[in-house]
């Protein structure tokens, strides 16, 4: 065959291809390294609560890896589970409303392995199609027959429970969808979920810590939370301000994604400063119940003042609200513009869009001052692509 | 059908009976949460160079923590990609013999990202069958035609690579096995690759700060750091003390990975205090490039007397000595002992071992002095079960 003929320096020359192909459909990523401190307004990062810098979880972060170190040195099965992540996992646990937690090094491995611990060859899965990335990798992973329906439609849900072919199904939906903000229809879902004897599992990832009593997310909002049948998964890296994610459910599936799920077991524990933080983090929420309440204020704002701009804006259930931009190329630009403006915004295309439109992303966060949010609108319209808005 | 009458407190019975067949199995697993200090000695974790609890790396994530925040706020194509981030990948690249590289926030995630940005459906994947977990799931996710061949078999792989039905292939190996800590035949593999045209992964997480000069991995010590056909992932959890993993490459693989890989777009970047800690480790493997030695010097002692006590123990090419055990329930027993009597070593049962056979699996690590060497080898054989040594 020809391949055998290929010398080491071609064996990666359709990487260039694919990179040309990329360019021409205005799809090229950069990374933008950021400097320690700006004067940019930054509506872009997923540090809702404004946490990520604040000196009782950076301090936390600090104190902990001078006393248990930079690292967990190992899975947490040997040598990587500390008292902290045991304190970190029972706090998490009783905040959210949930008999346990488990603490993964990522929300996305926390993701991967309660789709794929939770389901498996003999279960099917259902899912919303526009759930994150993290959740359809979780279920190319689990084997199991997959049926992913219509966004927001629990009707559709029920009719593919219904009509498995499977004894266990699970369903998985983001809570609040990380383009959009839109939020899932829990109840609904619950109520099919119970109707076929389905388990539902719930990224919270954009609900915890902004939707739901003192930020206790939107599954615990929907009356959700410590339910038999419900699994929720959070981040600790966007509204607590740190590195990681955990699984929250009843005692005996925490149990089992101990034993079995494979992006738990062969991964290092989360780092102790991390855990610290997020700890320190949940703290601070539950002492400042009105934090979550200010990001929610400040996205209705800011939604509001851009679609009386004329932008196609969404209609915000949490911390995101997002613009739509008339092509991946506009948006890119529009993006840029509004840096060099100083107001960092996030520039989402495919296929990161779930319906292939492109959009600014923008995050409401809770000390945004409401001059902030003037000044946000002020330069994205004044940054705006001709076609972009319909006014 | 009958899933329709199930009550939601009985959606998850089928996880209790999983768990009746791990118990029956001896394979139960519980998390052990460790204080912040112990006088046990510990030779279970993965910090082969002892520099988690270093002061300068310590040192380096509290600085970190304070100056960036606890978090980097956003995925690393939004808001999570700071100097620091870059600095570190500059640092990696260089040191390491390559010409880029790109951090994720975990060695695992790092792995699913190489595998899948450097195959799919197109390419042919070859594998060693005793590979990571975490690459294993990099396969699955692919979505390429997978061969797994014998366990260090470079004439399999070649077989498998003349035999193959797609232009572009892919071979896949950890440099260091994890279990065992034996060496792959990393020169064969790579005239294998050459002589059929593939490209060439190789996990080098166990090899990376001990094996080849000053540290450098054993892709550098194999003389296959830079190739253009040669990509290496590594970890900043175990030699570097830290979190997270990186990807080492050709520029145009790093560009490839930076627009394509899922685990890496929608993900949350590592945390400034994780990259700066494994920043600072990487330093004091720069200055003290006897460290790597070190390590080795241990292993051999280890080894060599736990042969000497009539055990079954592995060769070690790098930090990791396993001691085979009669069964899983022994290896556990064993482990236990070895733990009261202030010997903490790792305990490795199905499915974590490739083979099926339990092992305790030590590791080696620089800073163990001749009298802990000679002290855990007391413990390890006064604890052993009764079949465990052969004379």
């Amino acid at each position: 065959m020809d391949a055998a003929q290929k010398p080491p320096e071609q064996v990666f020359d359709w990487l260039d291809a694919e990179a040309d192909r990329r360019a021409e459909a205005g799809l090229t990523r950069r990374l933008n390294p950021r400097p320690a401190s700006s004067a940019e307004l930054d509506l872009a990062g997923n540090d809702y609560l404004g946490l990520a810098r604040d000196k009782r979880v950076a301090g936390a972060a600090a104190a902990a890896a001078l006393r248990w170190g930079a690292g967990a040195t190992g899975s947490r099965l040997v040598t990587g589970s500390t008292e902290l992540h045991a304190e970190l996992e029972h706090e998490l646990a009783r905040f959210c409303g949930f008999q346990a937690a488990l603490v993964f090094s990522s929300g996305f491995t926390a993701n991967l392995g309660a789709v794929t611990a939770l389901s498996g060859a003999e279960s099917a899965i259902v899912t919303d199609k526009y759930i994150h990335a993290s959740l359809i990798e979780g279920c190319r992973l689990s084997r199991a027959g997959i049926a992913a329906v219509a966004h927001s439609d629990a009707a559709a849900v029920e009719h593919a429970l219904a009509t498995r072919r499977t004894d266990r199904a699970l369903v998985v939906t983001d809570s609040v969808f990380s383009v959009d903000g839109d939020l899932a229809p829990l109840t609904e879902l619950s109520t099919a979920c119970r109707k076929y004897g389905a388990a539902l599992l719930i990224d919270d990832a954009h609900g915890f810590g902004v939707l739901g009593e003192g930020g206790r997310g939107a599954v615990h909002a929907a009356g959700l939370a410590g339910q038999p049948d419900v699994v929720t998964t959070v981040t600790l890296s966007k509204s607590l301000g740190a590195q990681g994610g955990a699984v929250l459910g009843p005692r005996r599936v925490i149990k089992h994604l101990v034993e079995t799920a494979r992006s738990f077991i062969f991964d290092t524990g989360l780092a102790p400063a991390s855990a610290a933080a997020a700890l320190a983090a949940l703290g601070v929420l539950k002492s400042e119940p009105d934090l979550a309440g200010k990001v929610l204020a400040n996205a209705a704002r800011l939604s509001e003042q851009l679609t009386d701009a004329g932008f196609r804006v969404s209609r915000p259930d949490a911390a995101v609200v997002s613009v739509q931009a008339p092509s991946a190329d506009e948006a890119v630009g529009w993006a840029a513009r509004c840096i060099e403006q100083g107001v960092r915004v996030g520039c989402f295309r495919p296929p990161s869009v779930p319906d292939g439109i492109s959009r600014l992303r923008l995050t409401a966060r809770a000390d945004l001052s409401e001059s902030d949010v003037d000044t946000a609108v002020k330069v994205i319209s004044a940054c705006a692509p001709p076609r972009a808005a319909t006014s």
